[in-house]
């Protein structure tokens, strides 16, 4: 097959503090000074945009830790507020998607839509939103609520939360303003629109005070993996972050997941499917396999059962480390899905909770390939054409040094195989990403006649 | 008196989109098309850390307008959401300050706790938050409400708000973090402490997932003038943004809060105020004043009169524009202190509705001044020596021509005065305002061995 013609990959770089690691930031190609720093991020951000990335990408917990001393002796558990840290970053970059995590559990649509909004434009259209439902207990506890949300009402909400933001995106047509400076008339008021949101969750007027944003809606990514997160999904998202550890398994839910939203009526390609992948970088896979150890070698026995502990929802801290992981149920507490995927994995491999514990540690659940470049070439290579995804986010162990590892020996061999980009073809996320610009509601409604 | 031993002034920048004038945009000084392009704000906030301004400063509002057809028609009521715009201005800036509104009715404090102590490292101490209480009806609608909160409840609220925000950005000690990467261990834990805050508005457990900001806290702004509000700067305030008209009122309101500060046990000094000054240059007092007819003839009546009712709490587009201002009461949809500073104002020179409205449309009550550069900084010079303010916020009439003039023409006239600096003297923002660095609350009960 010629590379002219090959379907190339979608590339995340997800970046975070020190690392995706959870000891990362004892590693010497850490910068754990930098966590609260401008400069290392703009480092990070510049570097992944000179190798064309689609997208950096920044996760957000609205909590410190449920473990409190846990979290702050052993892990780096500070992090910049992501709407923020995002902004600054617009400023120095120029093609890059810029992609962050805002929970629609304890935040409020109006301000979430004017601050994409405001980003899109600021940015020249490269903002993209990952809705998340947040599942930890500790962010109730700091927006005053006694429990969070149950799961089915988190998506509930979340769905209403989509579709209220959308009415506020589409709240002023494409050609709105139309700035007759001699005449006095700053927007034609017939393409602008409320939303008179009445429902379940939400009762928004609108219309936004931020004017129809450049890529006309930021790009909505979500990561769920539940029957609600699945859904949810098919049904709104542009983009799914999604983390699995086999290629079946992978395209199980790659082929389910462009199913239902077939069957809402969206073309398969209108979602795109980025599994995590944490990979651990070297010249040999021996020399790989070394630096992986080290890395779990740097794992305070106490963190990694603490983060273990959050991610399934049980607490684990009182058991006997090297017992065989226990078999537990789902909990309203956990990430739905997650409990499951490292159940399954504890079982084949016959893990004892602290070997469950490093297991999930490092790439907290998702996909770890530690080889030289070839080999994880191959392995994207092998995932991407066999149907599993549309690309990959790309989780670097620790930061700069894992990215830097990544953009000099793994790019140049997907590149080499025709499978990821040379060079930026538009200035815009949806560029990247290969997806439409969505219509605009009213817009068309308009035309028609409709009442708006 | 020696220029090198003079106190000077602090000076802020509000800078908007077009301008502050309500018809800015269709002047050719303003660069309207620049309204939500990062390249007009870059180049406002360069220009004015070049003129060694302690900030810029951005106004919020949420809501588009009451009058929606109205200000959609006349007005140029899209702007950006001031978070993401002001951490994108981070970027590009290095020393001066980066103040930012936001509403303690209408978000959460663990939300805005992390933004502004987010902003705070990002830009190595830089950040300042503008808090209001939100008085606009399209505010409430915008977030589900029925009504928006009354005056007073809005004060109570606000009041825990910011406790409980200084608790947050106070919850990891100045050096709690070690990183000791070859012991493992990141943070003294006993240094780290959960706000555990319990009131009648707000449950928030934390700490925040954000150490301390370099300036320890981000500075505190507020603008209120109604006695609830007075009270609360006088409590909490660092800077208070004010509007005067007269140097007596000017006098009087400082005087009483810095009175009222020293009552709870403040320094007099420990509080800033800057009234707002909406200044009309040119190289003579005739042509500042023509300047000004000027930008008033731009302005459509509809338009002033809208304005002018979201004002005061009361719809006026059905009254007579050419009968006398009327006598009103104040309402609890009206800024409270502003109906007050109009109907005064009105009073004295006998203005019509639409006359009154054009005197407040373009300032937005605000103490213009139209003269020449000698003129203007007669003006300052007066209300800064006569006790009146410690310094103004600058809130040209049109961007980027109006804010340009000020710095070429006033600046260097005040600067011969020794009223104004000619370079920093510090990075960070309390360094150029003079303000203390607050200690920490916990680090001081912690020495004492009292429980935190």
């Amino acid at each position: 097959m010629s590379t002219e013609t090959r379907k190339q990959m979608s590339l995340g770089a997800f970046l975070s503090g020190a690392g995706h690691h959870v000891a990362a930031w004892r590693h010497p190609g850490a910068n754990a000074e930098g966590i609260l720093d401008f400069r290392h991020y703009a480092h990070l951000a510049r570097i992944a945009e000179d190798a064309k990335f689609d997208m950096i990408f920044f996760a957000d917990v609205l909590a410190l830790s449920d473990q409190l001393d846990t979290a702050v002796s052993y892990m780096s558990p500070v992090r910049p507020e992501p709407i923020v840290l995002l902004s600054a970053l617009a400023a120095v970059t120029e093609k890059i998607g810029l992609t962050g995590t805002v929970s629609s559990t304890y935040s409020e649509p109006y301000t979430i839509a004017r601050q994409f909004a405001t980003l899109d434009h600021l940015s020249g259209g490269r903002a993209a939103w990952n809705i998340v439902t947040t599942a930890n207990r500790g962010a109730a506890a700091n927006y005053g609520k006694e429990r969070h949300l149950e799961h089915h009402l988190r998506y509930e909400r979340a769905r209403e939360y989509i579709d209220v933001v959308t009415k506020l995106w589409d709240g002023w047509e494409d050609d709105a303003i139309v700035l007759d400076k001699a005449g006095g008339i700053f927007a034609d008021k017939s393409k602008v629109h409320s939303a008179d949101h009445e429902g379940k969750w939400f009762n928004i007027r609108g219309p936004l005070n931020v004017s129809r944003p450049p890529q006309g809606r930021p790009v909505v990514i979500q990561a769920g993996s539940s029957e609600d997160g699945r859904d949810f999904a098919a049904l709104t998202a542009e983009v799914i972050f999604t983390a699995w550890q086999t290629l079946d398994e992978a395209k199980a839910f790659h082929d389910d997941v462009k199913a239902r939203a077939v069957r809402y009526g969206r073309a398969a390609d209108d979602v795109k499917i980025l599994p995590g992948v944490f990979p651990v970088v070297a010249a040999t896979d021996k020399e790989a396999q070394e630096k992986n150890d080290y890395l779990q070698s740097l794992i305070h026995p106490a963190a990694g059962i603490a983060l273990l502990s959050g991610m399934i929802g049980h607490d684990l801290t009182d058991f006997d480390p090297d017992a065989p992981f226990p078999e537990l149920p789902e909990t309203p507490d956990g990430v739905k899905g997650r409990l499951h995927l490292i159940s399954d994995l504890a079982r084949r491999e016959s893990l004892t909770i602290l070997q469950a514990s490093r297991r999930i540690a490092g790439a907290r659940g998702h996909w770890t390939i530690a080889g030289s470049p070839v080999t994880i070439a191959d392995r994207l290579e092998e995932w991407f054409t066999g149907g599993a995804c549309d690309g990959f986010n790309i989780m670097a162990p620790y930061f700069p040094g894992g990215l830097e590892d990544f953009i000099r020996l793994v790019l140049p061999e997907l590149r080499s195989r025709g499978l990821f980009r040379t060079e930026y073809t538009g200035s815009m996320l949806r560029d990247h990403l290969g997806l439409k610009r969505p219509a605009n509601r009213f817009a068309a409604l308009r035309q028609a006649g409709e009442p708006t």
